[in-house]
């Protein structure tokens, strides 16, 4: 093999692959970058078996092959190289890489072990805007259960029913979801669980403009655009029906200023003690105010302007759980929805997004 | 008490003292800061009982009086209060804090017991440029100790004689010096080992202009700029006699680029493995080169232009002892003067600046 390529073409290609890469793989040649050279570009690939990255670049090629090259190494060195052009040679899985003065030669293994993961055939297919997959997977990823023993709450749900697709995280205590209308019949009717390593990687590295065609089967995803493709085991199990957690009406809804929540709210929450762990939120016609205390570092009070259709209502929240979906908004307005003291209570703002949370019991 | 200050005003001067707040402290009240308003000025103190910080800024003081506010809390607090003036009231050891709408009250601690340290008698006194100082230290911390064993190397020696002043830092296999003239005479000449928290501090909080007086006793040393005092026992024990590790005279001398030989060394290090611990540098009459190479990773070469006006040579080092000064370093060219591949070799470049390196045996 021997090629030359761009420094900053092939770090961006390795910003895509590198994320994947398993060091504590029993198969030593998966902590490497499956490296091949052919018809004027470069294919890289990684797997931690589980989830499998693709990508390629243009680069000058003079003579194809295939190797794999130790991906932290790879990566390191590769930064620090001078701006220019990089021309890279193997000979027996060792190489040879050249820029400026600079020599380096790196041993790599044969490329023979390497599992190689291809675009799955294709089931239920449709295309999204590549920013925006990524954005609404950010607005809802954090309400994942990190908690092994409802493992299948560890991951997020796609489900599309008629043309409707829901994206849905929970851990039991808290859900976010992401609906949208797309195109398509009822073919493409399915439930997926995507597990959350699979996620990150969507939300890293899906930045470009442009679509990605979603694959799922019954055991696999795949997103592909154009010069990548990211393909991911699925998490076997029944998610739990989220459907029946969202209450179908509200009795009374309050909107207030996001920014101006989020600050208020990050400040109070700073007196929330191991003695009290909420934050009690009075919603009252023109004004919402937020309230914590403890007898051990003393209390904060913050007063906001809101509007609300309801009768004053003292509720209290865990102050992470409202917190985590304020950052990932878009909207300029939060809207609560709310039935009771005691009932499921809704956050919306962004088109197509719902956040259902339960009050704490004083 | 009761008073206002200006938000950017009280945490700039909390950033100065919070550093050495001790949260593991035997005494309680001093995980607090110790806060005095009074002649439309307040004084923040901090000590971890080694050192203390005294710093006070401008504030409208409408009622004297003195309390004790927890560190962290306050500085999470006004971190995140919005951007004006904050005003702030205490009754009883509670401080009641209110900017715009939001309002806390932080539980304090009686101030009584709070470890008050003043600046030391005038012993041994004089003043250096405050951005110099910390410029300085920050040259020769990185070779100091970090091994508990030899105690008195794990700070940094300040050496007086007939108006030379020494700052030294070593861990017995480099040594990294500073030397300045300052105006003073003889009564001046000491020995007094700065402890490294205390060197932390001075390098991070002297960033002002204006000059800052350092006061050296038999077991303090204390740095008083325009507003701000920081006093440090000092580190018991006899530092070794550092002189006797520097060569008197060098036979040869070589000039490389500092950046130019900072980025191939940081290079060629990304292939220094377990196996092989050094970089080979071979001084040549016009230029060096840098390689490394180990069985498992690979190898990797560099070539710089240099001027030498010795015989071909080759010398091997620890690539993080090499590395050390380089970043910290201002001069455009660094000079090695060197006796054999078997004796301390030195590093040069910036006035009064000297590093002394054993070259590795192969």
């Amino acid at each position: 093999m021997k090629l030359t390529v761009g420094k900053s073409e092939l770090i961006s290609a390795l910003k895509k692959v590198s994320n994947v890469n398993s060091t504590r793989s029993p198969i030593p040649v998966v902590s490497n970058i499956h490296f091949t050279a052919e018809d004027n570009k470069i294919i890289l690939r990684t797997t931690d078996l589980e989830l499998s990255v693709r990508t390629e670049i243009d680069a000058s090629v003079e003579v194809s092959g295939c190797t794999t090259i130790p991906c932290k190494k790879l990566n390191e060195i590769v930064n620090k190289l001078p701006n220019g052009d990089i021309s890279i040679e193997v000979t027996d899985h060792q190489a040879h890489i050249k820029a400026g003065k600079s020599f380096f030669r790196i041993v790599g293994m044969d490329p023979k072990e390497f599992p190689i993961e291809d675009a799955p055939v294709e089931t239920r297919s449709f295309t999204r805007p590549v920013n925006e997959l990524s954005r609404n997977l950010k607005k809802i990823a954090y309400s994942a259960s990190t908690d092994d023993s409802r493992y299948v709450l560890n991951g997020i749900l796609f489900s599309i029913r008629s043309g409707q697709f829901c994206m849905v995280a929970t851990d039991g205590r808290r859900l976010a979801m992401m609906e949208q209308t797309i195109d398509g019949d009822s073919s493409l009717d399915c439930d997926a669980v995507l597990p959350m390593k699979a996620v990150n990687e969507l939300i890293k590295s899906l930045d470009a403009d442009g679509e990605v065609t979603i694959n799922l089967t019954d055991n696999q995803a795949s997103f592909t655009t154009d010069n990548t493709l990211i393909v991911t085991k699925l998490v076997d199990g029944n998610y739990p029906n989220f459907r029946n957690v969202i209450p179908s009406s509200f009795d009374y809804s309050a909107v207030v200023n996001r920014g101006a929540f989020t600050e208020a709210l990050e400040r109070v929450s700073l007196m929330v003690s191991e003695s009290c762990l909420s934050v009690q939120v009075t919603f009252d016609t023109t004004a919402v105010t937020l309230h914590t205390s403890s007898a051990e570092l003393g209390e904060s009070t913050e007063e906001l302007t809101m509007d609300f259709n309801g009768e004053k209502m003292e509720v209290a929240f865990n102050p992470k759980f409202l917190a985590d979906p304020l950052k990932q908004l878009d909207c300029d307005n939060l809207i609560f929805k709310i039935n009771s003291v005691s009932n499921p209570i809704a956050l919306t703002g962004d088109e197509g997004f719902t956040y259902i949370i339960m009050p704490m019991r004083n």
